[in-house]
């Protein structure tokens, strides 16, 4: 059955760029190896509505193994690629090495803290499933313990939710952090009030959504006030520590802090001895391949390239689609004997959501915002869902969510610890355990 | 609005118990203060169903704010009792005391050893959602790992998944993941074959299902084992190791090890001053309350009392809830100057499932097995989730799982370590979360 001519091809990472790119180009290899450090495909743009209750993660993750069940020369394998041999064409794992004729890197970014790791403990990033899970933990915690102070008759804690970072992120957070509180918590708790519970949003730049064009930024700014999300601009945080966030002088007391400000590349990046930008990521040739390795190609998130007009290409999950599937046309090219293309992405557009009926987009010239934005992003992500779940199941269950405020998605799981609070801690933490609490946002940041 | 002549009411525990006490006694407490050390009331039945992949936990839990929240006296607190001062009428958490006129303790049972605590690591139990997520993981990733060594050369794993104990969860546990491995996860591996894996029940007693009569015993051993499952009775586990259980001389060797065989009640009982049996459980009075304290109750798993035929009421939900209630009434009867009534258990009859489509029940003089059992079960649990999640939405979920093997609740989450599977914890290990791993099945064995 094996097919000489045809090669091996080695997918690393298991996003949006290396599943598209390990399908495409199964048609055309002898097989194709799929390795990712979890067993699940995570739909990363709603990772925030996991953090803030909205979703289940179940309902933004399917396992791997079930997305390419029909693709039968995908081999999936669960584990974490330590380094390369481009000369010898392997990779390396812990206790294995995998040969390939041609190798796509698709590793991703993670969240980053510019130099200030130590922050990591204090105001957990969102990257994967169980930086969101953690998230939810310590924002529905927050409000537990601030209801049993108020009942034992100690007052009404500040509630601050401080978001770090105004790009999409962090705006899809904290509009939906400000909706929660102020609509579902308020009427659940008797001793403390929720309405009370101030959502602030800090911004480095001079505007949120940077990324997008300027009418939109201030439309978006606009939108979070209405919701109740105080913004501010030009806010650069220095430091953060355990219930409160510095910008030079000023400190500003914190109930739980988010980071959204900041991602980086895979460190995989470097080990590939091509060039990388300051955040890590390759500099990649115009056909995605690396300097000297044309058998060797990075996309997504780690890749770093510009498009026509000299601007670099965004981290969002249709770079890393168009590229997978380009990476796929350009080995069946070199099957065929014919020149590689170039890369060229077709944008779209681009849209943010803000809590659950506003939201700003900017498809070409077209910049809508408020609820059509919100609308074209719910039927972007519906679409883009297909394959991936039932259509009709997932707008059954977003109906029901959006109804409802889903109410299995509001467990707090794993410890009842939070930082800042420690006569708490006392109580609340498992015996053995006094590493689990960050234990999902360190692992991320490997 | 207070009413001094009403009581304020402590319940202890969000189970089925303790919520329906809370719930009942509203309507004639001044206030109800409900505290559980989660902020979730979990669906025990169905946590085999978490264990084995078949539903998310989202699906069998729910805020408990949520499930009061139109009870507006009761207030819910997020918190674990420590200890109790009967002669003061309070209860101690570690920052704060709570007074209260009628008690009532429904902390319920955990999973124990029999003496060997030290199996733990090694055969985690089933008693919370994070004791699901941790059984669920370690299947998942095993499978995982097996393939990876496949895929290197290393030739085929033994895949012994064992569960000792031969009670409903055992039974509930084999057979569901008989299931999951020889149809669902067969169609996913590439490299290994999961219908090699063995599905080995241990029952240390001479049948398994003992609370059942015995030819439901027989018909359930018969349906487990045309479903694969290889089931030893008399099979008294003498020893837990990484990769092997022990009966005696004999060692059988083992991929995963699940414990389903004994439970303890709640160390809170013994704090009472009560008398206790040797499971913990408080030998209550027949109207539920304890000897000298009429207004303490005990309830649920964590009381022991025998029915009128002398036979020892079981830990099973509906025995909780009747408890429940009958305690409100009491607590009614009391405030009206009526004499209190003893608790009497109305035995609607007992279910157990095997797989997706068998199962043994018995209803009094009703024995029925097979695919009418297993209807009765589907029913009865549906029956159950009425005021706890939308049943319309709860059906259309669960066919939707039924038909797919719902993807969703596939996910491996936390750590990629595994005992006994040393060479790939140097990989997979997070690097400062050495003690994540066993975090789950350690807290709720505090």
């Amino acid at each position: 059955m094996q097919n000489k001519t045809r090669p091996h091809v080695v997918v690393i990472g298991a996003g949006f760029g290396g599943l598209r790119a390990a399908r495409a180009v199964a048609k055309y290899a002898d097989r194709v190896t799929l390795i990712d450090r979890t067993n699940h495909h995570t739909f990363q743009p709603l990772l925030y509505q996991v953090a803030t209750a909205g979703l289940s993660p179940g309902e933004i993750a399917a396992p791997i193994r079930w997305i390419v069940r029909r693709d039968e020369n995908i081999e999936v394998l669960l584990g974490e690629v330590r380094d390369f041999d481009l000369q010898r064409k392997v990779i390396k794992l812990s206790d294995m090495e995998i040969g390939y004729d041609y190798l796509i890197v698709g590793a991703g970014a993670t969240h980053a803290y510019f130099g200030h790791d130590n922050w990591e403990p204090f105001a957990p990033g969102l990257k994967s499933l169980e930086d969101a899970v953690e998230m939810r933990r310590r924002i529905l915690l927050t409000f537990e313990l601030a209801e049993r102070r108020a009942a034992n008759g100690e007052g009404q804690m500040q509630l601050n939710f401080v978001v770090v970072g105004g790009g999409p992120t962090g705006v899809e957070l904290a509009g939906t952090l400000a909706e929660i509180t102020h609509k579902v918590l308020a009427h659940e708790f008797h001793s403390i009030d929720p309405k009370r519970t101030r959502i602030i949003l800090l911004e480095g730049g001079p505007r949120v959504l940077p990324a997008f064009a300027e009418d939109m930024s201030q439309s978006a700014q606009k939108q979070l006030e209405r919701l109740g999300v105080e913004v501010h601009t030009s806010a650069l945080v220095t430091r953060i520590e355990p219930g409160a966030v510095y910008m030079g002088e000023t400190r500003m007391p914190t109930a739980v802090t988010l980071w959204a400000a900041g991602v980086a590349a895979s460190p995989l990046g470097k080990k590939l001895g091509a060039p990388v930008d300051r955040a890590g990521r390759v500099l990649v040739s115009p056909d995605l391949s690396i300097p000297g390795h044309p058998e060797v190609f990075v996309i997504g998130d780690l890749a770093a390239l510009k498009d026509e007009n000299g601007k670099w290409l965004p981290g969002v999950a249709p770079v890393a689609m168009q590229e997978g599937a380009a990476v796929a046309k350009n080995i069946r090219r070199d099957r065929e004997g014919k020149p590689r293309r170039n890369f060229q992405y077709f944008d779209k557009g681009i849209l943010a959501t803000i809590g659950r009926a506003a939201g700003v987009g900017q498809i070409r010239k077209l910049h809508i915002s408020g609820y059509p934005a919100w609308l074209a992003w719910l039927f972007v992500h519906i679409f883009f869902l297909i394959g991936f779940r039932n259509r009709i199941l997932v707008l059954v269950q977003w109906a029901w969510s959006y109804i409802t405020f889903e109410r299995g998605a509001r467990l707090i799981t794993g410890s009842n610890k939070l930082p800042g609070w420690t006569e708490l801690e006392k109580e609340q933490a498992p015996p053995v355990d006094a590493e689990h609490e960050f234990s999902a946002s360190r692992r991320s940041a490997r």
